[in-house]
């Protein structure tokens, strides 16, 4: 491996110590660690950090400047030089493996890193880009943030995290139909890590875990990443998880802990009615099963109406809500929370096991910017935006895709759920559309049995250009052509 | 509890829906999340949110009036009233419970939070405090950043996180003596995200994982959160872990992996000899048994030479190295790395699957100090002005505690470690001084099995005062109160 370290230790033959030290600012070198005009530490400080004379750090230097990879600059250094070399090859075009030999995670991966190739066209990823968000206003408010508060930004914030943000938190709160105090609520490093935190919180490796299906594979990742086993319930691209079926499984199954996402369910952007909600949290409670509910999406309401959360229903604590502001204000700043109910303390221990405690600066600008009310100004925009986006989306996959493709109709979010006719494997068409620069997400990815395999999740995620709109009937043609 | 909500389902015998609406904005204000000022939502606006006419909205708002908890302003709206209560009592003295019923996890979280309170003298963290870090240059730096690229800080940086601090990190690896390449390592929410992400990448539920005794006790939860299990290996205060003893439980016991501190380990101060390191490395390396080392002290080496890591020795990368500034320029913004070695992509599928991405922000600030170059400058002045603050402690200890009191000599870091004469129980020590205003960590923290009971570190993590020495000297007195 390029990046493993190799010294010799002191039971081998000795190589000498000034070969050693050379090899090792070549290898540097040679990858890229040092790169052309990049100065080489001092002959002193080489002299004290490697333990040898003077002079070994001399002929080392020697060496290195023989094989043309430095050169000495009278009473500045030793620098490394700028190399001539052929052009690299061309990038092979990636090979194209069986679509059953894909893991999930190596594909998850893949659409991903593509969310982050600005050549390519976005419908792969679920997070509204810079620009449908305020990143100058945020800007101003980290600068703002750092002025003022110089010393916050050194020190830790440890669990249960800021309580300035945690109050802002509680306040939002009763928007979604909850009455919280501050001190209900734990920050997290985004909603992801608050779900993972508490599914650590409540199911013991190897329990059984009952998810909707399709879900986000986040879930499923921390799911397989923390021992446990998935067990899918359908969901309706309506009114979400279909309950009938829950509780038959409830009766049948031993399961730790149910996670769902009532509002806007990623990928189908469904929606559970009140009434339903308030039958899972009543259903969940009466087994004593602690209900896991990811509110990411609930901010982006299409409607004037922001859904309340199933936690507004809930009684004894069981039910651990989870949310953030990474898909309607600040992704990168990773800001999130949960209010754990009956099992914040344990909550609260597993956060600072995990990574001792959340980022201060990203906790004080984001309470900053709540307190200073400029967020619902911008939601209104964000979700006027966001629901003329799916609308256009979901007219260009009307008229590009092949006859019969069904597509989802949510009520807020920033995605479309298209099932396509036939037996369109979409792995495959997940390969052929990312070879031709559009990223979409296969819906394989959505469900630990990979089911789901003829359909695709649709990002919304910038505003609506002809570029989009000819990656979306891209992506509908090479449909029609796997299909036929 | 106070934090749950609670909403009639549909199924329960109705409460009048202006009551269920007035409720939930009495408890709101009750339990503070809305404080005297503050504004409550429009009429038009609670009409939309809760689904009902204007008249039931008026009806709630018309209680909340009556029960004193808001006021109608012309023109402006309801807004919470300043009220007027008995003041609450007098906080109780905390009850002082046997210490044998006090759990490590409460016991650490009461540590973390006496950390927090001005008030108490900090000797129980090993955290350099903002006096001695530099959080004006940081806070330019985070404001330059901002207003350079506004963008950057809304989107996400996947893992494994930003190329630009891989490749500083990868550079200043060399004085570790590691060819790493910004490819060969992961970007973490600090070394303890670090740590647990290669415990969960090596070690299976149920799995024994060697340590260090004592040892930091955040791996402690670490190892206690993910299901394994932590044998004790004994730690030299001069040389590290005792690796004849470690030879000998590898022949005994099943082991998935060995975690260890070798450069200033937390909180006995040793340093592994480069003899030993090698041996560490070559004696795993030869079971197939990964190692993971934690290298966070490393930089605040007192003398010229900063130690190697052990990864530098490292052949078949079995080694994972876990690193981060948090001791030496920037707690707070918790940027830390991992060079996994062999298990670079499983790390990676990790750290995405527990919380998706580590915040932009923080890794372009410490990208851009580390390019700029003035952490090397920053460090020097650092490590001295420690290595003067260890010695003034261990003096003060000296002469305050009671005779027969041993103290480690480390070369590095920010903490001593005592063990007092006699039978002298540290959990009651430590609540006697806190009761006092002094924080300290108790010896149980940094074992599985609570050994250690007589030893306490101190932590050396603010500039030298007479604050400071009073608390040393206080900590003393009552230490040779309880051993006579």
């Amino acid at each position: 491996m390029a990046g493993e370290a190799s010294q010799g230790t002191p039971r081998e033959p000795a190589t000498p110590k000034y070969l050693q030290i050379a090899g090792r600012y070549a290898r540097a070198i040679e990858a890229g660690t040092l790169r052309p005009g990049d100065r080489l530490p001092s002959v002193r400080r080489l002299h004290a950090e490697e333990r040898v004379s003077i002079s070994t750090v001399m002929q080392a230097l020697a060496r290195l400047e023989a094989q043309g990879l430095v050169e000495a600059r009278p009473k500045s250094g030793y620098f490394v030089r700028a190399r001539v070399r052929a052009p690299p090859p061309q990038p092979a075009r990636p090979a194209r493996r069986a679509p059953s030999a894909v893991g999930v995670s190596a594909l998850v991966a893949r659409v991903y890193r593509a969310a982050g190739d600005p050549r390519v066209v976005q419908l792969g990823a679920a997070i509204p880009t810079s620009a449908l968000l305020p990143a100058r206003e945020l800007a101003r408010a980290i600068a703002a943030e750092a002025r003022a508060h110089p010393e916050a930004q050194v020190d830790y914030q440890m669990p249960p995290g800021l309580p300035e943000l945690r109050h802002q938190v509680a306040r939002r709160a009763l928007e979604w139909g909850c009455t919280l105090a501050a001190d209900d609520l734990v920050i997290t490093g985004g909603a992801t890590e608050a779900v993972t935190l508490a599914l650590l919180a409540v199911a013991a490796p190897g329990a059984v875990v009952a998810v909707e299906s399709p879900t986000f594979y986040g879930t499923l990742k921390a799911i397989e990443a923390l021992g446990l086993k998935a067990l899918e319930i359908p969901c309706h691209p309506e009114d979400g998880m279909d309950l009938d079926e829950l509780e038959a499984r409830l009766d049948r199954y031993k399961v730790a802990a149910v996670v769902s996402v009532p509002n806007f369910n990623n990928p189908l952007g469904s929606c559970m009615p009140d009434l339903a909600k308030a039958r899972l949290v009543e259903m969940l409670a009466a087994r004593r099963i602690p209900l896991v509910e990811d509110d990411i999406f609930g901010d982006l309401a299409f409607g004037p109406v922001r859904p309340r959360a199933a936690k507004s229903w809930d009684r004894d604590g069981g039910v651990i809500l989870c949310g953030s502001l990474s898909k309607s204000l600040a992704p990168g700043l990773r800001v999130g929370w949960a209010a754990p109910g009956r099992f914040r303390e344990r909550f609260e221990h597993l956060k600072f096991a995990l990574n001792m405690a959340a980022p201060t600066l990203p906790q004080r600008v984001i309470a900053r910017v709540l307190r200073e009310g400029g967020y619902d100004r911008h939601l209104r925009t964000l979700r006027a935006r966001l629901r003329e986006i799916v609308e256009r989306v979901s007219a260009a996959v009307a008229e590009s895709f092949p006859p019969g493709t069904r597509v989802s109709r949510p009520l807020g979010g920033c995605f479309l759920w298209v099932v396509l006719p036939g037996q369109v494997d979409t792995l495959e068409l997940f390969t052929r559309a990312l070879d031709a620069g559009v990223s979409i997400a296969p819906g394989a990815i959505f469900s630990p049995s990979q089911a789901h395999r003829s359909c695709i999740r649709l990002g919304c995620i910038e505003p609506w250009s002809e570029r989009l709109d000819a990656g979306v009937r891209l992506v509908g043609r090479l449909a029609g052509r796997l299909e036929g």
